[in-house]
C-alpha cells in the first residue's frame, strides 16, 4: 500500500495508538509518525520500542507540519489537548480522535479547532483489556468496525480519505451521528463493561465466598466478567462520566428486565425464564455468522490453560 | 491408566457426559460405558458416533450391572430419573450426578437411593456455551475443578475412588457441603450467567437500536455476555429455579452495588468509580495466576476471525 499521510501524529501512545502505529507501519500508510505521552516513562518506552518515528517532548511539537493528528488519550482529558496543540496545527490539516464517546468529546475538542483544520471525530470499535505502550499490535483493528462522526460542514474529501486511511489500517468504516453513536456504545460496550465492573466487585466483597473461592471455581462464567473487569480505570471513568445519559438509560431498562427475572425465579415461573434463554441464544449465532466472534467453545480456550 | 470402574453408565448423552466418555477413553479408566438419552434421536446420535459401548433403550437396563452410575441431566428431571433406576442399581453401586445445584438434586435423589448403594453427589465446574451429543471432548475438565458434596456417613473408600475417578478425567477435586457449594456456584456462575442473559435480552429489546447493529458492534464487550447466554435453556431454567436462594441473595447484592455506582455516574462521583474499577482489575490478575484462565488478550482471539 502507498503513503496515505506524510505525517501523523499520535497524541497518547497507549493501546490504541501502539496499535494505530504497527498497523500504519504494515501497510506503508503514512511517510513519518511522530508521538507524544503525558509521562516521560511512557515517552522512554516508546522510544525503546521503536514506537513512532519520532517521540517528541510536547504535544504541539508532535503535531508541527502533521497533515492527520489522533488524539489517543482518555476522553476525560481530549479538551484539554486539544488547547494544548491548536496553534501549532498545520492549515489543511485533519484532527482525529479515538474516544469512546462522541458527543462530549465533539462538545470539548471542537472550539479548539482553528477554521483552516478538519476536525472529523472517530472510533475504532476495536480494544483489549490491556493498555499502555507496549500492549499494541497492528492486527487489532482488522475486520473489526471504526465510526466515523463528522460534525457539519466537513469538507467530504477531508472525511472520504480518513476513511480510506481506517479501511487500510484493516477496519470496515461506520458513519453514524453522534447521539446514535453514543447510545449504540453504551449498549454494546459501556452497560456491560459497568455491569461486569459490578458483578466483580460483589463477588470479592463477599464474606461468606472467599476470594481465593471465586478466583479458583471462576471458570463457570465469572471469568468472563473479570476479563472486561481489568480494563484501565482511567479510561472508564472517563467514559461513564462523559456518555452518562445513554449509560444510565440503558442501565435502567437492564435493572427493569433483571427484576422481572428475579421476580420469575422467586415465583417458579420456568416458562418465563425459558423463553427468555432461547431468545437470547439466537443473537450468539448471529455474531457468530457476522465474523464478530469465533464459534470455537471457550473462544477456543482449551481445557487445558497456557500457564 | 488402568481400569477404575468395570462398568460406567451414563444417563443423559450432552456435554457433560459425552465429554465424560472420551476423558474415560483416553485414560481407559472404564471397562465398559453404558449408555442412555431420553429422546431415541440423541441415542441414534450416540451410536453413530461411538458415544458409549452400549448404548441402552431404558435407563434401567443401562445401569444393571453398573459400579458407577453417572446422572448426566438437567436438574429439574434428577429426582425421576433416580426413580427411574432405583431397581435395577447393582448392590455396592456408587450413584454420583454432575448438577450445578446440590441441596435440591439432593433433596430430590436421596430418597431413591437404596441403602446398599453409595450416593456422592458432583459437579464439575467445567463447560461451555454448546450441548447435546455431539459437543463434548475429552479435555473438558483438565485442570478445572470437580466439587464432591458427600451427604452424611457415606463410605470413606467409595469417596476416595470416586476422588481419585476424577482427578484422572483430569480434575482438581475439592470438597464442601451442599449449602457453600451453591452459594459459590451463585457468584461465579449462576449470577453471571442470569446478568449476561438479562443484557443479551435488553439489548435485543431496543427500539432505537436495531438488532443489526448490536450484532456488527458486538466486540466492544457485549460478545462475551452473549456466549455466556448462548448456554442451553432448558438446563439453566432448572439452575434457577433449584438455586433460588442462593442465586436471589447475591441478585440482591450486585443491584445494591450497580445502584451505587448508577448514583456515583449520575452525581459525577469519578473517584468512586475509580477506586471500583482499580479493585475489580487485581481479580482478573489472580485468575490468571491460578491458571483458570489464558492471559492472551480477548482469550486469544486475533484481529482476524474465524470465519
Ligand atoms: N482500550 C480500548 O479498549 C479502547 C477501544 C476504543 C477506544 N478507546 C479510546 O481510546 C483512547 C485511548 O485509550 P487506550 O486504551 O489507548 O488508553 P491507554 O493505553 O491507557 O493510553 C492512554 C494514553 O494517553 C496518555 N495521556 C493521558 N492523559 C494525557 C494527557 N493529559 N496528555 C497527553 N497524554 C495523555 C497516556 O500517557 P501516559 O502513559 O504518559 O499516562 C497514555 O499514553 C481513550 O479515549 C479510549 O476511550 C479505547
Ligand atoms: N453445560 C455445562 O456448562 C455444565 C457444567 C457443569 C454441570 N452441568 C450439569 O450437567 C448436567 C447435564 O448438562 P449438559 O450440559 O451435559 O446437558 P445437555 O448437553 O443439554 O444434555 C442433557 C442430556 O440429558 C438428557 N435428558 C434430559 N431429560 C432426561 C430425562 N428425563 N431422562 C433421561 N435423559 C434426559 C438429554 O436427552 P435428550 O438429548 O434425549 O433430550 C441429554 O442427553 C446438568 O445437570 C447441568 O446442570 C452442566
Amino acid at each position: 500500500m502507498s503513503v496515505m499521510y506524510n505525517r501523523v501524529a499520535l497524541i497518547g501512545l497507549g493501546l490504541i495508538a501502539s496499535s494505530m502505529h504497527w498497523a500504519m507501519k504494515r501497510g506503508g500508510l503514512a511517510g513519518e509518525v511522530t508521538g507524544y505521552a503525558r509521562s516521560e516513562e511512557t515517552r522512554e518506552t516508546a522510544r525503546r520500542i521503536g514506537l513512532c518515528d519520532r517521540v517528541c517532548d510536547s504535544a504541539a511539537e508532535a503535531v508541527e507540519g502533521a497533515d492527520l493528528v489522533v488524539l489517543c488519550v482518555p476522553v476525560g482529558v481530549m479538551g484539554a489537548v486539544a488547547a494544548e496543540i491548536k496553534d501549532a496545527l498545520a492549515a489543511g490539516a485533519t484532527v482525529t480522535d479515538v474516544g469512546s464517546v462522541k458527543r462530549d468529546v465533539i462538545a470539548a475538542v471542537g472550539p479548539h479547532i482553528p477554521e483552516n483544520v478538519h476536525f472529523i471525530p472517530g472510533h475504532p470499535m476495536a480494544g483489549t483489556e490491556y493498555s499502555g505502550p507496549e500492549s499494541g499490535f497492528a492486527e487489532l483493528f482488522d475486520d473489526r468496525w471504526c465510526f466515523l462522526v463528522p460534525v457539519e460542514d466537513t469538507c467530504p474529501d477531508a472525511i472520504a480519505k480518513l476513511r480510506a486511511y481506517w479501511e487500510a489500517l484493516g477496519s470496515n468504516v461506520e458513519e453514524m451521528d453522534a447521539e446514535h453513536h453514543d447510545l449504540v456504545v453504551a449498549v454494546t460496550s459501556h452497560a456491560p463493561h459497568l455491569i461486569a465492573y459490578t458483578m466483580v466487585g460483589v463477588a470479592d466483597d463477599l464474606r461468606r465466598v472467599t476470594d481465593s473461592e471465586v478466583i479458583k471455581f471462576s471458570a463457570g462464567g465469572f471469568r468472563d466478567f473479570t476479563r472486561i473487569a481489568a480494563s484501565d480505570p482511567t479510561m472508564w471513568r472517563d467514559v461513564f462520566l462523559t456518555n452518562k445519559d445513554a449509560t444510565l438509560e440503558i442501565l435502567g431498562r437492564f435493572t427493569e428486565e433483571l427484576f422481572a427475572l428475579q421476580r420469575a425465579i422467586r415465583t417458579g415461573d420456568g416458562d418465563h425464564l425459558f423463553d427468555y434463554f432461547t431468545r437470547t441464544r439466537a443473537i450468539r449465532r448471529s455474531i457468530i455468522d457476522a465474523g464478530q466472534d469465533t464459534d470455537a467453545p471457550n473462544f477456543g480456550r482449551t481445557g487445558t490453560p497456557k500457564s
